[in-house]
């Protein structure tokens, strides 16, 4: 099946007006579902249930939830007089409501103000069809946009690829959970176009295997060369000397550079660290949260523990499963996003 | 099921003359089955696919191992005339057999070195009866000692546990990997029985889960709070405060400290030493290597890559899957023996 599958034609998240369409994450590697969402709570359900998954790509999916929450305003007040200022109080609960789905992922809270915050340009007397078609076009640039800062920050991030390499990375990072080529993954794979990937180590990235059955298919689609390791495995396969660079995206960067990702992503760090390898985080402008001075200050989504003990623990096990970490900006070589590269001290 | 089991009446071990019985440990912690191996293939079997695991008692099943050869030879020997010698030469290609069965385990060898040594010290004119004799008696020696050494080092290992604790472990480190209480966990067991452990984290430890399905269950039976975590979350949660020391157990120690143990390990030793908090070592002596300078010169096993991506990875993965890992003896606080604790520069 992967092989004949073109990524290019491939879009994580769209949205016609009526409907956003995501490509089903929880389906993958066994099946290509799109997923047509007209409502708000599926909106929610499908990220909390990680079905859209991915910094960028949640962000993505939360612009056009306002969008289309707008559009279902309008549809409900067609032929009856509602102000913008009416439309705009209805849509408050919404981006609310769509906000608390994932709470670590800044994009998601920064793509909603942005489409809201997009309505203010409304001209007097517009009316909710107005809004809605201004919160489509805005979503619609958060999305292009998105895909350009993914080709700009893998062309920033090739200064860390200057030779054949073998990479490891971490969780998905890649065309899945953008709205272009991906963060970390991106980077890789113009890496590769230009010949300079000799291997991936991708990390498999329990408890929900997003390594294993999403950057595996990614990789595989795209003919690039790569192998799967246990999370555990990466610490001394690194220190091994089997590792050139450590490549990774962000969920949420402070602005000291402390970086929130997929949970295992600091021992990744610590390693490469240990063994005087660099370890680049490659994200989108959008996930740097100035307003959050250093990672001490980053809300760790604790996930549903059903998640860690579902693989045949024994009954009655309790279990912990904070889906992120914080690496702190101590252990990170570069941060590369869509701007260019910043290294140590980092001040956002 | 698992409340009902009393601990101190399982052996994960045993020899009746006739037959090897081992709890198998792939069948937990859906079921208890004990095991008879009544040969040598079916014995590599067991070591090998990880139904007999944990280096004391894969150790011990390989002392059993020879007294089960030996006790074949002299059945097949019966009435003819045997001399100690051609016993001991038909025993030499099962001894081989039997130590390739899992590389890194110092144990396996050692415990096969020392039940064939044993039988030099046959009386002139012995037969192969008098030296199965001496096989199983010197392999029951093995088990015993091995079963005084685990209360030994449990007991040194309380200098570690002087308070209530949260101790993180890794892998399976219980009654099941020896011939009494353990090793990490054995330490455990005996601070809890004296109210110092608050809580246990156990890490699941892909890619086979003997944290999730083994350490989850012996915890459950000894009535020791825990919780499951994923391996690549015990650095951050480690970082975060929320843990006191680290206890893991070991698969080999080269002479200057340097240990292997189940892959994983590593990561907890480079998360604790960032951290400021201890990372301990508990094994039995029988575990030093001292014939291997540095980690550099372990052997470490590489493992069928369908361990790896049975789990729902992409089609036509590859994977790379080391069992062990080696931690620097410079990132560890102590390692405890049966004979006492050692501290760095560690000079076995």
């Amino acid at each position: 099946m992967t092989t004949r599958i073109d990524a290019s034609t491939l879009t994580s998240v769209a949205f016609d007006g009526d409907a956003i369409t995501i490509i089903d994450q929880t389906a993958l590697p066994e099946e290509l579902i799109h997923l047509r969402i007209t409502s708000i709570d599926a909106l929610v359900d499908a990220i909390t249930s990680l079905r859209v998954r991915g910094a960028p790509a949640i962000g993505i999916a939360g612009g056009y939830g306002i969008a289309l929450a707008m559009r279902q305003i309008a549809e409900q007040e067609h032929g009856r007089t509602c102000t913008a200022d009416a439309a705009r109080r209805r849509l408050r609960p919404v981006a609310a409501q769509l906000r608390d789905a994932r709470p670590t992922a800044v994009n998601l809270g920064w793509a909603i103000d942005r489409v809201v915050g997009a309505l203010d340009a409304a001209p007097d007397g517009a009316g909710p069809e107005d809004l809605a078609a201004l919160a489509h076009a805005e979503a619609d640039r958060i999305r292009t946009e998105d895909a350009a800062a993914c080709l700009a920050m893998a062309e920033h991030a090739q200064r860390f690829i200057d030779r054949p390499m073998t990479v490891l990375t971490h969780c998905n990072t890649g065309f899945l959970c953008t709205g272009g080529i991906g963060t970390a993954l991106g980077a890789i794979r113009i890496a590769h176009d230009r010949g300079r990937i000799d291997e991936v180590l991708a990390c498999e990235t329990r408890p929900l295997l997003q390594g294993a059955r999403l950057t595996a298919w990614e990789l595989g689609i795209l003919g690039i060369p790569h192998a799967l390791v246990v999370d555990g495995a990466a610490a001394g396969i690194i220190a091994s000397g089997g590792i050139d660079l450590v490549l990774v995206g962000a969920d949420r960067i402070a602005a000291n550079g402390d970086t929130a990702n997929k949970v295992g992503t600091f021992a990744h760090a610590l390693a490469a660290r240990a063994t005087g390898i660099p370890f680049v985080v490659v994200a989108p402008s959008s996930t740097i949260d100035r307003s959050t001075p250093t990672g001490a200050g980053i809300l760790v989504e604790e996930r549903p523990a059903h998640e860690v003990i579902g693989h045949g623990a024994a009954s009655g096990s309790r279990a912990r499963n904070p889906a992120f970490d914080v690496t702190p900006a101590s252990l990170i070589t570069a941060i590369v996003t869509e701007d260019g590269v910043s290294e140590p001290p980092f001040a956002f």
